[in-house]
């Protein structure tokens, strides 16, 4: 695998290779690139989950990490993604983390740089390591994706989770259903899933899948108060006593505490918010060792051919 | 040690300790975890010297450090300290080093969280490893604390340094005066020691302790111009020839050169100012070590107890 | 070697040797120092390109760096360059590496701080790496200096890279001539070389050195649209093509490409601008190396004669 941007681009396969590679790290299992492997990690967004969670995973595969930080790069001098990248490559950056706010951002940096691309995040599209992570917290949970029906519920239009997710999970052989105000969908995004009403949904479904809602991402006079949105769409106290017996919790986090979910859910039994973070680490592991085991000597050496002989 | 949290919370055993821990380290003792550590430093305010005297004491000891930037974490997008510092456990972060503006900040996360907690400085509360490195530079330099007398001169009311150093100070025998502008004391500060005219205490005392004058915690109409402060309240060059032969001048810093301090004394022989300094990252190691001997398995693992059993 | 603060202090023979150094570590070349070394990258202005070469030059030497935010340190409280350098060293930090908007920012540093420091670009002056990384581009194109014609084009004004290489360049036998809007020459920059016309510099150099457009210098109101300065003074297709058949291009990055240089022209088979970025990397372990080198102890022990003897 040479570079890993959207989830749609996984095999079946791959995808269960993964999620077993991660389990194998869970259960202490270790890996180590056999050269010198330098990464850094480019949050065009804010982050702290992601950010950490990569730089985590890095570190415990042995990487080197090189610091960056948009703030005070020379992106602030007008740069581009692609000068930005080629730039690092030059100075021997063999693989790219990135989070940015524009969709596809890696269709000008795919087939023209050398470096393996990790996409962590772009714009409203795409957020692959987060679908894994959701898919091995899953697996966990229930052993399998067939006949399982996960309802997603929230800010569908604005999520690179729902996305990456039901298309994922229907490919998985799971049921998608989606839930939310019914101005935030789009008619293209229901191809994966029909539309059902949040009671209904979260009553029957084995997995209640929690989006954020971006404040960032909607302008200032969003239609719903925090109030509001948590009586007609969050899940309540109420909504969480008609669960199934084993149903699960998930979210993306940060979580909006009050609002997708009541503040005394977001840690209670069925709850896997923190545990889909702690899942995390072990996707990015498997991903980033998936990357470097086939890298046979990246970086061309440009240094070549060069008429100053030395001697020693 | 699970947590170091404020130096009253210490017992005079416990500071003594750290201080022969701390002397062993300057004289080439070294010491290791015997497992990965992962730590995070969580620095909410602006801070050069604890922050990279952290830095530097974390990788002496060889822990691992993963970054955290507050501006451009998710702490921007509303995230709670508390859902921060559980987010950055689940991701398998073992102990946090906080600075924070918010007084006793660490009473929410005590008890509810996993971590080992580090005070950095909480508000105008606590900074126990500043306390701390301020002890051993008088041990070191009288042996003792008992019998000597301290003035601490300054801004009391917003000193963390004052609160935390008075209280040890005085359990350890020392005997504190308090000097500088009556206007910014709190009478339940002097409980541990008097108040004394500027002349007479730099005159007297065995350790002149100034204060910073915290400009960022005082309003844009300070009563006192810097050279106002000066002659009243500050050491000047004058006031200097007044001290006792082997009496010492401290200041936490940064210093603000001309204001608490004569510009020329801030490197004079009596100064212990960058020794401090120096000081710190060795009491650094001996609270780090002092937390993680202890430590016999942080992180409780929640991914137990799963369906998915695995096969290799 | 204590410091590296301008090209200028080199003698020849000191240039020759770290550019072989660095040709030795091209050629994969290693070389570790026998102690730990502790340094920080004190960036003052933003950076991409020089702040991670010198990350990667640190980390493949295997030094300790200690990461250093100027927005988050202690200089947003108002402490000077000075405080900060004898903080950083008083904490155990050996080399600063420091870029700063001031002109010779160093003259207060050196021989009042025991750091080296290693100069990363000051104001308008000088930035001895960069300077080092084109000499180490042009040796290795063609063998030697003697007889080159060098063209640097642009701002020449407020270039660091202009007047640290004119000086080199002619100091090593090569001829340099200057190109650009007249009205951005300083009288005193044509001592190292004399002003042709944009057609016959082209023509006739063996390096073309192209230079940055420095917007954030400039005012708002500069006499130069993108456009208009790229057909009076950039390299346009049409001049390229008037290029001698084994002439290179240089450009020392971020390009603001259609201004300086045609956009198709970045990355054409005369332009070494990449290459010098990979060469970046591998001066500064060079020049990183001849410092550590000779080093038999740095940083005074302060901790010296003190009464608290420690018995273990």
């Amino acid at each position: 695998m040479k570079h890993l941007l959207t989830t749609t681009d996984l095999a079946i396969n791959e995808i269960n290779e993964i999620l077993t590679d991660a389990q194998h790290f869970i259960e202490g299992g270790t890996w180590n690139p056999d050269k010198k492997i330098f990464i850094a990690n480019l949050f065009f967004e804010n982050s702290t989950r992601t950010k950490c969670s990569f730089e985590v995973a890095e570190r415990r595969l042995g990487l080197d990490i090189i610091p960056f930080e948009v703030s005070t790069s020379s992106v602030s001098k007008g740069e581009t993604l692609y000068d930005t990248v080629k730039t690092l490559e030059a100075i021997g950056v063999n693989a790219v983390v990135i989070r940015h706010s524009e969709d596809r951002y890696f269709d000008e940096l795919e087939g023209t740089t050398n470096s393996s691309i990790i996409n962590a995040g772009d714009g409203c599209g795409h957020h692959p390591t987060q679908s894994l992570l959701d898919l091995l917290t899953i697996k966990q949970e229930f052993g399998r994706f067939e006949g399982l029906k996960i309802a997603i519920v929230g800010d569908i239009r604005h999520s690179r989770v729902a996305r990456s997710n039901a298309e994922a999970l229907t490919r998985l052989g799971a049921k998608v259903v989606f839930s939310g105000p019914e101005e935030w969908f789009d008619k293209d995004m229901l191809k994966n899933g029909e539309y059902e009403h949040i009671d209904r949904a979260v009553k029957s479904a084995d997995v209640v899948m929690l989006l954020r809602i971006q404040h960032e991402r909607h302008g200032e006079n969003s239609e719903h108060s925090a109030d509001q949105y948590h009586q007609a769409f969050g899940l309540t106290e109420q909504r969480e006593k008609t669960m199934k017996k084993d149903s699960i919790i998930m979210h993306p986090a940060p979580v909006n505490r009050g609002v997708e979910i009541a503040d005394s859910l977001v840690e209670c039994d069925r709850s896997r918010i923190f545990k889909q973070m702690q899942n995390g680490v072990f996707i990015r592991m498997a991903v980033l060792k998936r990357i470097f085991k086939h890298t046979e000597g990246s970086g061309k050496d440009v240094n070549t051919h060069q008429k100053w002989p030395i001697a020693y």
